[in-house]
């Protein structure tokens, strides 16, 4: 028996140049497309009568890209959901998920690009109903002060010396939903991420957790249409050297930063 | 408020050697912890003493490879799930995920690295529950005949032609579940890969959906204990050159392999 | 017979913290050390005598690291490589490559990570030579205006359009001498990556050679103690749409981006 | 003033598939083309008149494939160089790589992806001389026995005790040149790769350093065409895990994989 199922377009890159004003703008996205609805006769029988090619997902994005005069992601995940839905009768869920890198300007028509860091946009749309999700993706912020891990539960596995001044690291993904999934969103996407990197910065950290929820509850409490927040933060430990073998004593200054294993923290702060 | 969160350790690397008999083995483990429980006080007031620090979960993972006798990662992801489970009262799920990278032997203590291809355990353990999903996971297959994809839907954006011979590559992923989570292991992983490459190989293809689900079907009915299927089976398109312009005929024979976009088709099977 | 033999250790991780002023300052650095020298015992006859253990090659980055109190790569890298030349009579040649993460400040202690850039820099010494190379790696620019390619060579293999208008993305890797390696080289690195920059934005470009040209030559020319620059330029491939089937104009606007194949220049001016 | 530069096409991405047998082959290429020539006039004066498009060059590899009748990659190699060399009198240099992903066959029309591994080609044309290179990329090889590392030099900076049975674990990059660059080369290559694997199997290793010059020197020795070889051998370090915190002894069993920092041994072994 057929279970549930789902397919789509995925890593559609499209660069769209705005030479309207005196600067150039560009929008660098890489778009999914994903679709659930009646596509039983395909799976079993081998019908394609009522699938949509993901050739023409991704031809539907370029084109829509071209006829679409706005320039935030939301808006532009929010349109392309509507499409497919609007267009097949038989699909019953339509969710784009656009990511976009950002560049930053160089002169009027050159850029630099910026850090692995993505802003996301993800549309789920249903016939009755339509939630979206804004966030960022792979933010790397690193604190040298107010981060300390100790008090924690110890068993005969335990080895971990406790701490009250360790470099914190992590590669931040957030995604947040806006009570109403409606515009406009310019300014808003950079509000929520100043608050996120504000709290990182300020707060007197007990632990990845600690900090976590804290990140997220001041989200919540600054910005009044904000629903729900899911931060993860993977520990990127940075390990103290041990350099008294050396003859030399070790104040907190040099690390080894290390890539396996790492902590990974994930938390979903409401209203 | 906070809502739904988890904290763990991932990418912890253990290579075991076993020197028991004539001919070493080697297992090559990628493994991940994840733990729910009662951690509000860690997240809302800084308070870790019910926090298991996750360089514990790591040391766990080590000391207990070497307590345990079995060598398939089913075991022992059955082993690590409980443990933490049993040892912490405040904690209500443990998840416990391993892959292993398979080594091909080249003497009695050499070895060569396989494929990406990984064999895959997850145990998710509640205090009344336990599931057990097998798996592997990015297997490149490919097959140069009997895959087709015509009569699909056509609208003003589609501009794919139809095509009764092409060539159909994936790098497959799968996960299913056995209707009791126990042992013995050994052969049974080997035993549902087979039939999925198998099926892989002979099916007609209409559609990757069409070949999906003749996978997972072929799965469920040919392993009694099996209870469901997920396959995921990303499109890596492989398309035709044009040689058109160079006056020659590319019959069917050179192509040119793409990253991006790929279609992503996901299925689950169920009995 | 043995040849040209080398060994070292790549991918040491060191994070250095300053913690001397009001604000923290970080060094994020991946080294990696060389040797050449009188190794033939430890290949022929497996006689390790004279190995310098990478491991204390790595320890050695470490401890240093903790007694220099410079914060510029460059002087670092030649502080290192001359450690190894000094405390080893048999090692002939040491190089030492220094790859520094730039960290942005988002307050006293915090710090949001860079771009995938790198700055760079690279030691050769020899018992009578050193030579210096700095550098930066991996630097995403992207200019929208002022590239054409047009007026290339044509053959029957030749499909490629010429173009007045294209768009004009690349990676950028450079490494320069400086006459005499010595410093203070604060600020020379950022005064050769603007020119670099400000030539890319600013040049009327009729192909990558004729940009990576005009960098180079500007580097050489802006900068007295400049001996030499060496610049590789992947040419990341944006490919306009042929949105001619859904009846719309493409007006230099919408572009897909393709990571492979890309065109690959290199070029190296000299004074 | 212009130094040294070249310009090429890397990533072309090349699958042919022979249907001509009962059981059809696939050739799955990854090609780089690389030129040097009177190039100048494109870097100084932005004029294009001589210059090859790096898209022509794609252009040819898919052409040439389709006419050329041969299997191997070295063929290949040789008659691509050739042709930049025969149809552009002001190249002078040639260099054309291919790296192969090997397939493993599932059937008559279906296949399994293999390892990382990748066989390579590379061929380095000018108007007097070619040369060939052949060799493999990346091929994983671990040894759990007759791998030692001692009596190596102590000095302050030295941590690392002495072992006489450690895990040895690489990532093998080769490339070996045949006194003459003219084939038939199927079974050449594997027999190369054949004798560099058992030697490393067979090999009482004091360092890597020492195994990697057996192997060099078993492969000169062992194949009467062949005039050098250069062996990249990474130390991907296996690190015994403290089990002694836990009241456990490790008996040279369990072990954490590391990816960084790794040591990096170079030789060349030549008749």
């Amino acid at each position: 028996m057929l279970g549930r199922n789902s397919y789509g377009k995925s890593g559609i890159r499209l660069v769209r140049v705005d030479r309207g004003g005196t600067d150039h703008a560009v929008s660098d996205l890489t778009i999914a497309v994903r679709l659930e609805g009646d596509f039983e006769a395909a799976h079993v029988a081998g019908d394609n009568s009522l699938v949509v090619a993901t050739d023409t997902m991704k031809n539907t994005a370029y084109a829509l890209a071209k006829e679409f005069s706005g320039r935030e992601i939301e808006d532009f995940a929010l349109e392309l959901s509507d499409h497919f839905l609007r267009e097949n009768s038989h699909v019953s869920l339509s969710e784009v998920s656009i990511e976009e890198r950002l560049w930053n300007r160089l002169s009027a028509s050159s850029f630099e690009g910026s850090s692995n860091e993505r802003r996301t946009a993800r549309v789920r749309r249903s016939r009755d109903s339509v939630a979206l999700h804004c966030g960022l993706k792979d933010l790397l912020i690193l604190k040298t002060a107010r981060s300390a891990f100790s008090g924690f539960a110890r068993d005969r596995f335990t080895t971990l010396p406790e701490t009250n001044d360790r470099l914190l690291a992590t590669s931040l993904t957030a995604e947040w939903t806006h009570e109403a999934a409606a515009g406009p969103f310019a300014g808003r996407w950079e509000a929520v991420r100043r608050t996120l990197l504000d709290t990182f910065s300020a707060h007197d950290s007990a632990s990845v957790q600690h900090t976590i929820y804290a990140m997220g509850e001041a989200a919540i409490g600054a910005h009044r249409g904000l629903a729900e927040i899911r931060l993860t933060m993977p520990n990127r430990h940075h390990l103290l050297v041990d350099l008294a073998p050396f003859g030399l004593t070790n104040e907190n200054e040099i690390f080894v930063a290390t890539e396996a294993p790492y902590g990974l923290i994930e938390a979903t702060v409401t209203r």
